[in-house]
C-alpha cells in the first residue's frame, strides 16, 4: 500500500465507532433519548413522499440557510451546511492544514481532531486539560504564541469530559491567534453560553453546531458553521456539492419552525444531568466530573472494570479509556428518566455486589 | 484570508451550480427523469416514520454493503460507502495527494477532480481528449511513465462528453501505473461495460459508481467504491463515520432488492438517447457526438448561441464552455419521451427562426 497513500494515513488507526450488542439501556453515543414527536415526523414523511428524489437538492439549500439565519441572528452567509458536522470540519482542515503546520488543540477531546490533523499531515500540539482540573489558559496561550498554529481546535462543553470553557478565555485565545480558531459547539444547547455573540468581534473564529444532540437527528446527519462571511466564502468553494440530502434538509427546515419540543427536551436533560451528578457523587467507589453537555464523565476509584460490569448488566456506556489522561475513564450520556434509574441502579448495584 | 487558508484554496473558483430558473424542461443536471415509483416512495416513507430518528446509524452500514456485495458478486470488505460519490471523492484524494504529488487526468472531464486535487497542492498532468477524437492511449501511458503519478482518474462514460474508454485500454493504464488508478463509473449503468470485473486482476483500481443517476436518488446523495479489500481498508480509516442517513440507508437497501424499475428506466433511457441522438444529427448547424451515458454533447456549427436561445425558449441545458476544449459546448441530459420531443422542437425552432 505503500505506493497508494500517504504515510500519515497507512499509519492511522482510524475512527473506531463503539460495538452495536444488545441492551436494557443505550447511553454511549450522546444521543437524545428522545426522538422527534411522532406526529411531526408522520407530517413530515408524507410531505417526503412528494419530494422529487431523483432531482438534485439546490446546491447550499438556501431556505434552510435562511432558517439558520434567523434563530442565530446572522446573515445566511454566514453559514456553511455540513452533511453531518465532521463532514465540515473535514472541508475545514482540508483547507487550511498544508504538511507541517501546527494544530493546538486540548486532550482529551474530540478524537477525529486528531484523525484529521494526521490525514493533512498537520503537526498536534497538545495542551492538556486533565478532567477537573483548572482550564489551562496561560500554558494555551504560551504555546499559541510560540508555535503560531494554522488553526487551534476547541471543544466547548468538551467531549468526552463534559468540562465549559470561559468565554473570556476563549477571546484571549482569539486575540493572540495569528490564524483560525474553530470551536465547536456541538453540546451548545446542553449549556448556558455560546460563541456565537464573540462573531462579530474575531474575524478568525468559526463556530461548529449539529442537529445530532439537541435536535434529536444523529440519524439524519446534519450539522453547521457559523463564521464570518469572508470565512464562509472560502468553504463554500470547496464543499461538497449538493451535500444536504432532500430528506434531512426538510426535516430540519420544519425543526426550526417551531423550537419548542427541542427546547423541552434540552430541559429535561439538563434537569436529568444534575439528578444523575447529585446521586453518582453520593456512591462510593464513583468519581464523576461536572458537566455542560448531555453526558457525564466518571470512574471507579477503586479499580473495579465499570465498563464491564455495566455490559454485563444490559447498560452500554462509553469506554473513554483511549483517550489522553482518561485511562479508567467512562462516559455515561444523560437518557431518559427510566433509563437512567436503570443506570443508576446497576450501578449501585456493582458496588454493593462487592461488599 | 491568507493567514487562514491554503495559497490553494484561495485562488480557486470553486465549484459552479448551474442556475436554477423557471423552465419547461430540466435537462441540466444528468437527473433522471423519472422518479422512484410513487407507491415505493410511499411505502419507505411509511417505513420512516417507525425509524428512530434520534440514533446514530451503524456505522459503515453493513446491512447495505451487504446488498451491494450481493449484486456485484464482490465481498462487503470490497465496498465504501459515500454520501454521494464526491463525498468519498474527497475522502480518497485527502488520503492519497501530498504538496506536488502528480496527478494524471483526461479532460474534458468531471470538474470535481480538478478542485480537489487542488485542494490538495496535487499537480495536474492533463492528457487532453477532444470530443469525437480518438482515444490518446499511448500519451496517456507515455504521461504515467514520464510522471509517476500518484493517482489517475478517469471518467467513463466520460463527463461531458459521453465518450467512453475501451476496458483493455483501461488496461494497459493499470498495467503501466505505479500508483492508484480511479475509474468513476457514474454513467455505468447507461453503458454496456463495467470495470468491475477487473478488480481482481489489478490491485490498484478504484471504481466510483452512484445512485444519483441509474437509480433515481439524486435528491438522497448516495454513491459507493468497489475496490479490493486492502484499499477499501485504509479509506475506511479516515472515512467520514456514520456518513450515510438512516433514511438514505433504508431507501437504497429497498432499491436493491428490485432493480426491475431501475433496469425498465435505463432502458428507456438509452432508447431515447438513440432518438434523440439521431434526430439532432439530422438537424443542420447541429453537430451531436455519440454517448454512452444518459446525455449529449453538442454545439451549433453556424455560431447560434443554442444556451440562450433555447434557455429563452424554457430549455435549461449545461453550459460546458468553461471546461477545456469544449468552448460552445452545451450538454443535454436525456429526459422523458415528452421533454425530448420539447427539446427537438425548440432546437428546430431556434434553426428556422434564422431562415
Amino acid at each position: 500500500m505503500e505506493n497508494y497513500f500517504k504515510k500519515s494515513v497507512l499509519k492511522l488507526d482510524g475512527y473506531i465507532s463503539p460495538p452495536q450488542k444488545e441492551y436494557l439501556a443505550k447511553l454511549n453515543q450522546n444521543e437524545n433519548p428522545f426522538d422527534v414527536p411522532q406526529e411531526i415526523k408522520a407530517e413530515l414523511c408524507k410531505e417526503a413522499e412528494k419530494l422529487s428524489w431523483n432531482r438534485y437538492p439546490v446546491n447550499t439549500s438556501p431556505e434552510l440557510r435562511n432558517q439558520l439565519a434567523e434563530w442565530h441572528h446572522v446573515r445566511e452567509t454566514q453559514i456553511l451546511l455540513g452533511s453531518g458536522s465532521n463532514q465540515i470540519l473535514q472541508t475545514l482542515l482540508s483547507a487550511v492544514i498544508e504538511p507541517g503546520d501546527k494544530v493546538i488543540y486540548c486532550p482529551p477531546t474530540f478524537s477525529l481532531f486528531d484523525l484529521y490533523t494526521d490525514v493533512y499531515g498537520g503537526e498536534l500540539i497538545k495542551v492538556h486539560h486533565a478532567p477537573g482540573g483548572k482550564f489551562p489558559i496561560n500554558e494555551l496561550l504560551q504555546a499559541v504564541e510560540q508555535h503560531n498554529p494554522k488553526i487551534i481546535l476547541l471543544c466547548s462543553p468538551n467531549n468526552p469530559t463534559g468540562f465549559e470553557m470561559e468565554l473570556q478565555d476563549l477571546e484571549r485565545v482569539c486575540k493572540t491567534a495569528p490564524g483560525l480558531v474553530f470551536w465547536d459547539e456541538a453540546y451548545g444547547e446542553f449549556s448556558d453560553q455560546s460563541a456565537k455573540y464573540l462573531l462579530d468581534k474575531y474575524r478568525q473564529l468559526i463556530i461548529s453546531r449539529t442537529f445530532s444532540k439537541a435536535f434529536s437527528l444523529a440519524g439524519l446527519r446534519f450539522g453547521y458553521f457559523l463564521a464570518r462571511e469572508d470565512i464562509i466564502a472560502q468553504l463554500v468553494k470547496i464543499n461538497i456539492p449538493y451535500n444536504i440530502n432532500l430528506f434531512t434538509e426538510m426535516v430540519a427546515i420544519r425543526l426550526l419552525q417551531n423550537l419548542s419540543f427541542m427546547e423541552k427536551h434540552v430541559a429535561y436533560i439538563k434537569n436529568e444531568r444534575e439528578r444523575l451528578y447529585n446521586q453518582m457523587t453520593a456512591i462510593e467507589g464513583i468519581k464523576v466530573f461536572p458537566s455542560a453537555a448531555n453526558f457525564l464523565l466518571f470512574k471507579s476509584t477503586d479499580g473495579t472494570n465499570l465498563f464491564m460490569e455495566l455490559k454485563n448488566r444490559g447498560i452500554l456506556v462509553r469506554d473513554v479509556s483511549g483517550y489522553d489522561l482518561l485511562d479508567g475513564f467512562l462516559r455515561v450520556s444523560i437518557g431518559s428518566y427510566e433509563e437512567n434509574n436503570l443506570f443508576l441502579h446497576k450501578l449501585t448495584d456493582i458496588f454493593e455486589d462487592q461488599i
